[in-house]
């Protein structure tokens, strides 16, 4: 081969979890060069030069800006694994492609935010910029969507990407326990980040989807147009309810294409309990993919942490060494469609909504009657006794009707006397 | 990009139905060409000239001898889908790589048997030897054992390979119908060959896990080693004491890594309910892959069909355009491990064992006492009034035990006075 013995020096910058983790994985397998040649740690940077880290790095060439690593004549391909969609990441980036090296990075923020600038930097350049690690972990929904499905046309996408999100539901509905005493734990146990916002708010899987879409239906990345709706507001007994009507809920992330356009959204979403989306638990990330050609396929996976994350980054680094062109979304940077985003008001959606009311007479029909005039067609209806709710918990899940049809009902029925407080909407997942 | 204008020219040779599917879709996609420039057909090949097809292959220049087509100067990429192990389609393989033309082919059988001599072809001339189509149809199991798990170091894969055997099982199943029923109305549907020996006896899923060996592992794909047992003699009393038992049966390939040697097997195995392979139904292929960095990944999805499988090829015709030099396998044809297979008598699973009976006093007392001097520990004991089942019907499943102990106890059970025909063995899945 005629890279056999070409050495690959890599330049790192962010020694986090990741970047500790892909040094590691590099010295535990110094042969890790699937096409022949070598891959060499040369120059590392990071906010901390001094900071204890599980590997040494004292015999690396310290950087103090990662832009002076990314342009250095001693790097090959640069490593970006400082994280955040602007600041020193971004100018890392561009710096690097501006001067013709590879990138990889596990950056899902400034992918999702800057994936078609930089895309075009990489490819006027003709060098690669990969993302493995942004989206999945070390599961290759990126590969599977960029390479993979390229002889095929992707009408949808949709799944869980946020491992967090995941446990904090998982653990919410095993343990019959609140959002915030969950939270708290995971944040004891650094499975949630001391600030949450990002994770629990729906963010990253958003960030996450944005690129997917942009993979899957070959338009520009665009995460401003992203409806995003995190679990905070999730309560356990939309948890206990939605498991009764025989579903589970889940922060589905899901991109859409029609005529109309391109819908990317995160919401917190119900799951037949039969549903492979339904049994994907605790940290898990799984995603639907639905072709034109292939069909559906299915792909489930760790999410996060170290050794899946560097395993992944390390793949890509490989994908550079093979010295394979593409694309770096599913279209060359300059033949990206735009993105048009659906009018989420025009969106359908069979719905759960939860009422919490009086125990009184004749709320039923109060209810039943507001829905008959907002032209809300009813699929099912539980009302059921439960402890410490506050009140008596009206449960019914609708027939498909548009997004703006079902606000007006609840803005109805919020006004009704004997209802206590706006009613809970959730959508039951399209899968 | 460098390769904006090229153009590339392919010649396909075998026009079943995946050769159809794949000038389907080129005719569909005249923009087919992520990386830029232009998928032009060129040549094409097959049995029959005359034949009816769902395509015009009037405008194309017919080769009789597909040896020519592979080396034919207007050929820039072969694709092969003629089928075999030998004959005409490793004929063209071979000069098509002899003479330095990238190769995609669906040929599972000979990347099975063949895939050291000729990945030792493919990377002597630079050129790939590409075939995602060859297992589990269009969902991704190579690339991403060949690409995206190259940072992790994989100890088994296991799966469902073969969708017809998984349809025939779901079948007998769903339907409380026997094999050869199923068997036949598959045929008369056209899910299963007239002639079903590859598909019904394991060797097709043999193929397919041989190739997923070679590829997790980074050892020389070794056909011969490969344990294979169909689904010819699974009947539906199993069936349904599978799944009074909380199992169902499913065909499932498998191969493991241990510091003993590689074992890869295909029997019909139990599959807790609850396993997202009991409940990959109907035609689906899924697969487990575990690495020990990454984890344990899932992917499901169509493993047969002209759009699936047609758009895989296009995938790989799509990975030659990017100009990707890697191994064929995990590694360099001449640095692929040899092939170690674990002898089959010192496997150690749990089984589920099942006798027919005579219904009369002390079978059990005999049969556990056999089982005992065997030294077969027992987990579960079944017995259970079955009509027309020709006998009374006991099935145990047991704890971990070595393959020739159990093989020893059956041997003895069979000898029993009350024991009606030899025992019934399948292995609990380790999944």
């Amino acid at each position: 081969m005629s890279t056999a013995q070409k050495q690959w020096k890599v330049g790192v910058a962010g020694l986090g979890t990741v970047g500790s983790g892909l040094l590691k994985f590099l010295a535990e397998r110094p042969d890790f060069a699937p096409a022949g040649g070598r891959v060499v740690v040369t120059g590392v940077s990071a906010r901390s030069r001094s900071r204890a880290r599980p590997v040494d790095i004292s015999a690396l060439t310290w950087f103090d800006d990662p832009v002076a690593l990314a342009t250095s004549p001693e790097t090959d391909v640069f490593v970006e694994l400082i994280g955040g969609s602007d600041g020193p990441a971004k100018a890392a980036v561009e710096a690097a492609l501006k001067a013709g090296k590879p990138v990889v990075t596990a950056n899902k923020a400034l992918i999702a935010e800057h994936g078609a600038e930089l895309a075009a930097l990489a490819e006027a350049a003709g060098v690669p910029l990969l993302f493995e690690a942004a989206v999945m972990g070390g599961t290759p929904a990126v590969k599977m969507l960029r390479e993979a499905m390229v002889g095929d046309d992707v009408d949808s996408v949709a799944g869980i990407l946020n491992g967090t999100c995941n446990f904090i539901l998982s653990e919410m509905e095993s343990g019959g326990r609140a959002f915030g005493d969950v939270l708290a734990e995971a944040q004891r146990l650094g499975y949630a980040e001391s600030d949450p916002t990002m994770d629990i708010g729906g963010f990253d899987a958003a960030h996450k989807i944005t690129i997917l879409a942009a993979l899957a239906f070959g338009c520009a990345p665009n995460y401003a147009a992203a409806e995003i709706e995190g679990i905070e507001q999730v309560e356990l007994l939309d948890i206990k309810l939605a498991k009764d009507l025989g579903y589970r809920i889940k922060l589905v992330a899901s991109a859409d294409r029609s005529p109309d356009g391109v819908a990317v959204r995160v919401h917190p979403s119900l799951a037949p309990l039969s549903h492979p989306l339904a049994q994907a638990g605790g940290a898990l990330n799984a995603l639907f993919i639905e072709g034109r050609r292939i069909g559906r396929i299915y792909i489930q996976g760790p999410g996060a942490g170290s050794g899946p994350t560097a395993a992944a980054v390390a793949a890509d680094i490989a994908d550079v060494m093979t010295g394979a062109i593409r694309p770096v979304f599913q279209a060359p940077a300059g033949k990206l469609k735009p993105f048009v985003a659906v009018d989420p008001s025009r969106r359908v959606s069979k719905a759960y909504i939860r009422l919490l009311v009086k125990d009184q007479p004749g709320v039923i029909a109060a209810v039943s009657e507001t829905l008959a005039e907002s032209g809300v067609s009813i699929d099912s209806f539980l009302q059921k006794p439960v402890e410490d709710a506050g009140g008596v918990p009206i449960v019914l899940t609708t027939h498909a009707i548009a997004e703006s049809v079902l606000i007006d009902a609840i803005n109805r029925m919020e006004k009704l006397p004997a209802v206590l407080e706006r009613p809970r909407l959730l959508r039951i997942a399209r899968i």
